[in-house]
């Protein structure tokens, strides 16, 4: 297992293509904006050396080795309920998205598909897939899981579209790999992992074998390029300023992935044309992603309770009954999400391949509650917040020696708390609800693994309607 | 084991005293408006001995003998976890309440309370607990849970009332045992329970030593009445018709029970005067019982989602859109209930008796979602049915020679179903909603095992603010 | 305009054939199930004569004379908001439905689409009308609105039913008027209703010329039958008692009313065949019907956040700072589907016809917040009141000098009220949320006017997206 | 009236002491981050010069002279009517706050107060305060609105803080004047005002004094500093770049504005310590300020509305029935602020001065869903832009040469659209859900004219409950 500073030094050696708001940048892992967002990929390295985590962030491989968390295989709804657990902390401890759950959740789905291919096909993924594991469990790399294609006009389908490459696809085939194009969107830490697993985006059909392709490559393959998404407030980074991003150290990015014409060589490709099997790795990633939420947002939403009871306490109304019993509900909510997050846990099962998936509705309505209950968690803290979350003025105004000493005595609220303090919750709360860290606690609660309508699909799709009806019938006394 | 038919015999030996709409009733065991009410209590007999159900439904005692579930000791959060989908399967095969948790969870909690006790008192509680269990579980028992007093003034302590007797109390101690007075409201399924488990029903003070009272006693002992609480719709039940009644099969009961000074042996008595520890009684019992509405309120709302479905289905919509969508819908937010059930099972850990308890946050976390959300399952369900439900005419109606036919013909939605069925479905959501059904999905899921205040104070104790506000200072960079 | 008294007077004569609980009923004017329907149709009369309600309760006809304000027809949008005001008063008055706007909304509906009619096809149907109307109004007669056909298999237009007569319709044209057959169904207060005012219940197409038929006959027209429909907890009014009714005098019914071969006179018919105004009779109803519900429910709801804050007083826990907060929450929504329904009125305009029509619209808004508002307040409600509300003994209890006693005096929450009051404001709380009432406030907020589906389809329709999709591309900056 | 050109260039005269990001600004009317808050402005004059919306956009003062609508005094519920519709005209213009309503709302305060406080105490206030309406109405001045004091610690009252000046108070009184000192935060529109009306922030005691003082002033008064507030997203402005902007055009600004020994001539101050009528201006205030936000921000939604269907066109999903079905609710959502807004100003009453207010009731219930439902808009409308309006790279990636294409190509999502105006319209969905317009359509429609608990409070004391108990003792049988 990787320290943290080892997994930082790691990433310099990447000769990674990286544009960030109209500029190629070089040195990536210093880059203010993206910093932050590395140094929450870090944590999940730093916690496993922790004595007091490593129970919850360690696990062994199949030679009983330990490798990261992160790497690892669910081998019992033992292991499910620790990684909703284990996602808490982090979320706790970084207050954002700390990125590698992507990648991991991809393994895990490749270790249950690439089984099932091989089993009805007499592929043999599996083993390549295997060996590609203990190949990222040595290394302890993190893997940014790369499912969604950019996928042009809606309402047609991959090979309808004017432009075929709008879902990655394959444009040649050698004999010692693939060379494939497209664009993955969304792609959450992919500029500190040092590999990319790419998957379909949906379920193919027979004449879209071209799209039904899933491989992992080094995120620096020759054809890879990394455009940084933007995110509200992202510049408040280079200003040199501290109060003012709320969470300084801690955040979150996403990238438009390009594969102009990247070659995959045959041993790392994990699905090829198998379009029946397409189908069954989205749903069981989305499953597992699904489940994620229900860890790590509840962690960040503990972070933005406590930012609330703070700024609470800063404005001295921590008592009033009304405050209480908004955090009362933000609490309430938020366990909600949690309790979701186990409960799909606890249900899962072993799948063919021994690996444990979790309940597939549970994990959804676990999901659907998350593209609901932050928003309201959110507006909660924007409640007790106060408006001068979003009237303050700025940091370099209360360092300026002309009108500092105003904002020092005119926005101190409590003998107890210093102005500075005060400015400081309150701009946590700012960047969390609507701020860089808001795409991490509201865009992704809602868009990650899937907009709410997926769910809404999978919850329908998986209820056992007959089975509810019949009970129904039976109590009304029809068909007696 | 008793088997069904076996418990309901072993009714009809007691010696109880029932009234029912101003009179006295002597033969409770067939009166029609209880007898649904004795069905479903019946049915946690019945699917014990059902193999298909064994698994759920039967424990070992510390023997090793065979119990029924309902008198079993929690001896781990697989049994907690247990109990959840037991509770769940009895829902969804009574579509209302069975009555026998309250008395199950009055046991778990006597069998820690009793311990800790004796631990720090030297009583002897524990082992007069011991050998009354035993005593149940040989008999297989019903019991009766009896917590909550009827208060009188709320703004004044029992201590302080007009009339002392408003909480229950002993008004005498004798060298065999005591003689107690006061009243129980609420007393799910008392008029066929064996046995009454009486608790006090708040942390009483040094002065209260007299409601510091817990105790075990026959439910037909002298002194004892029971007053049947009435129901929306409770006289169909005395129409003679089926087709009104919705679910014809089963129901619940609640009594007000009177103690007219009734004398409790001292060898059923599980606290006397330990004030210092009827809190911890009340929270424990609480725990229990709000977990348990995270199973068989899930059970219940698959019965009314069956139900929604199938008149969606009897009037010719299933296939709508918005239709789908509503029942995906009700099917999420009963999830969340049964998910939040299972989370404060699986986060149970043991107490110095070795008897496993929920978390306490998470299952007040549950029973607060389960005050809000059957009510919207409920408004889904009414909403799919359609007014019909409550402008139908009755069951005399369609069995009249003169307007049957009229019926029969206007009310017939779709060639492939009858009217009577559309009828019968519609009147189990009407019962379900606004009938003697509503009492257990609405009115129990609101105010069963504490109203929502009670949750909302719970969730603040229990939660440890000062561990969120720690991790959100910290990472606005406060106190550094 | 009738007194009350002369209204009572008046049904006498009618030789109606009306059936309840499966029996013909002779004398239902004073049948105790139906009797509290009437009298709350007699408020309609009964206010209209008090000094202090004249000013909202009456108006004057085309000639000056004074009409009962439910006879008269839309000057102006102070007429349409005086509506929404008198119609909160009779809702606060009676806390039911009151039963006689179907029949008002009819006649606007009918003043405005024949006139258009006349417009479009030379037709005389706005003469007809106008007789009529005089008729009406020199009588004060109550009219029924019957809009809602049974409709048999939804999935089939009214021509496709297998069973033709599931949409009300023409099976005879003869010199002197026509022969019509079918049944409406969920009919409010169709038994004590002088006439029947027919509509069709959709927009018919050009080879559904039968089912577009518009007319007014005598309510006891040969062939015209009335079948009670039956709602929960009914027949506590055949017990002979006053407390467990909860809102004794008041209540309402619906009817199936089948139309057995029914001759209408040719003067009495105000649409007959002309499809293409089908559409635009119901929407104009429509509308006019949503509306009212911004003010009848507003004032039943009135009602309950009474009930609910005595319950707290009598309860002893009306200063509880949870308490006060969710009765301030009642008054919010209930307010807010008020101001909905005062809005579409300010918003009205003028037709063709001059009379007024409420802004469609905001009046399909109103009636989307009822079919959600009153479930909340309702649910507050039953938070409010406890769970006695559901476990109370039944009055004859109360008065049974065995148990009345113990009733009496554990039932006692206050020195400063009695427990009889208790129990009443208990039982009228119960009967709005799950008994009789609970058809007028729940199932009729709900479906009354049209289910939510019809709001949500009429709010897509009405809106002019493009409107706003233009303002939001000008400030993109898109399109310059 | 002032043209809006004239606008901008009366600013220019001003020497005002502004502070933006910890630097002095001298040209204050050209900085880019405060531009588009002064074209805002601009449109309340602009919109007055145009045909089309003269109706709406200009008034008559006492002597039939024009005047602009924000500079007139409500002479009847036609006025406050008008007030609400224009309003929501100028957030669909500008898709933000225009800021011009606070003074405006301060004016018609006043000519209430002083009226009657000239009655009861024989001042002269409202003379002075005609004077000076007469000179902002002939000077068409924009006024800012200060109420909100920076307010120390919530536990004292303003006379008991360690720092007597964190209210704004006299510090000392001459002959011609007196001298203030304090702070009022979340100045909407203070650096484009002319104006400064100061008001006390509560209902102040009598040993409060020098606290209950109200008065108007020029914004650049000598001692008057402007600090700004900073928002989300603020410094994009600065980055040259138009679609990055969202809203390029249009926004709003709020500063924290210093009383630094300011001196108020005796002819404009409009209370000076009767504190009795404190309270009453504060209400009043608050009233119709709470009013104005039913108007604006159904404005302000209609843009996001619009933006999202645009989105979803430009997504190629406009026709999914989820879309259209979510629309819908957004839809129903805005006009249902909106109706309160028109509720509120239909039920107005004149005062004693002959000024117009709104039911203060329904103003407050009004707000009350402003705090709520445009963060359920908001999250609609994220729902419905996708992942990719926080995911996307910025506009200098579009434009630069190396990555431009691949942007171009792969974030194409439908034939008939940009990818440019795709990134447009997600861009304003961005800005106005957690950019710099998310500060006016979520923090103010929040805290704007009191935070949340502030209406509750009003709703509860503005409630007469009693009449509402006595509605429900009644028909439940209680006290006949």
């Amino acid at each position: 297992m990787k320290t943290a500073e080892e997994y930082v030094e790691s990433l310099k050696d990447l000769n990674r293509e990286v544009y960030i708001l109209g500029e190629r940048v070089e040195d990536f892992v210093e880059h203010p904006i993206l910093r932050p967002s590395l140094n929450a990929l870090a944590m999940t390295y730093q916690l496993a050396w922790e004595p007091d985590h490593e129970e919850l962030m360690v696990r062994q491989d199949g030679k009983g080795r330990k490798v990261n968390l992160f790497t690892s295989i669910h081998e019992g709804t033992d292991d499910l309920i620790n990684k909703v657990q284990a996602l808490r902390l982090l979320g706790q401890t970084t207050g954002t998205c700390f990125q590698r759950c992507v990648g991991w959740d991809a393994l895990n789905t490749l270790s249950i598909v690439t089984y099932e291919m091989d089993a009805a096909l007499s592929t043999d993924y599996q083993k390549r897939f295997l060996d590609y594991l203990s190949y990222v469990q040595e290394h302890d790399l993190v893997c940014n899981g790369a499912m969604t294609d950019v996928k042009g006009d809606r309402n047609r389908r991959p090979h309808e579209q004017e432009d075929l490459d709008l879902y990655l696809r394959v444009i040649e085939r050698r004999d010692d790999g693939i060379l494939v194009r497209g664009a993955k969107a969304h792609q959450t830490g992919s500029v500190f992992s040092h590999e990319i697993i790419v998957m379909p985006t949906l379920a193919m059909r027979a004449e879209e074998k071209d799209y039904a392709i899933a491989f992992a490559i080094p995120s620096d393959s020759p054809g890879v390029l990394h455009i940084l998404g933007r995110q509200s407030s992202d510049t408040r980074k280079l200003e040199g300023v501290s109060i003012d991003l709320g969470n300084a150290n801690f955040g979150a990015h996403e990238a438009l992935v390009i594969f102009d014409d990247v070659f995959v060589p045959r041993e790392r490709i994990f699905m090829d044309g198998e379009v029946e099997f397409s189908g069954r790795l989205v749903e069981t990633f989305a499953a597992y992603h699904r489940q994620s939420y229900g860890g790590c947002k509840a962690g960040v939403g503990d972070v933005l309770i406590g930012a609330a009871a703070s700024a609470a306490e800063f404005n001295g109304v921590a008592r009033a009954s009304h405050i209480r019993r908004k955090i009362a509900e933000m609490v309430h909510l938020n366990e909600t999400l949690y309790s979701c997050g186990l409960a799909c846990s606890l249900c899962g099962n072993a799948e063919a391949s021994g690996t444990y998936l979790v309940d597939v509705l549970l994990a959804n309505v676990c999901k659907q509650n998350v593209t609901r209950l932050p928003y309201e968690i959110a507006r909660l803290a924007e409640d007790i917040a106060g408006g001068l979350m979003v009237t303050m003025p700025s940091e370099k105004d209360l360092r300026n020696p002309k009108v500092g000493h105003y904002i020092d005595k005119y926005l101190r609220a409590s003998s107890t708390s210093s102005t500075e303090d005060r400015m400081r919750i309150l701009r946590l709360i700012e960047s969390m609800t609507m701020g860089t860290g808001a795409v991490a606690y509201r865009s992704e609660s809602m868009h990650g693994a899937g907009s709410p309508e997926a769910q809404v699909i999978m919850i329908e799709r998986q209820t056992d309607l007959e089975h509810k009806m019949s009970l129904a019938k039976d109590l009304a006394g029809i068909g007696r």
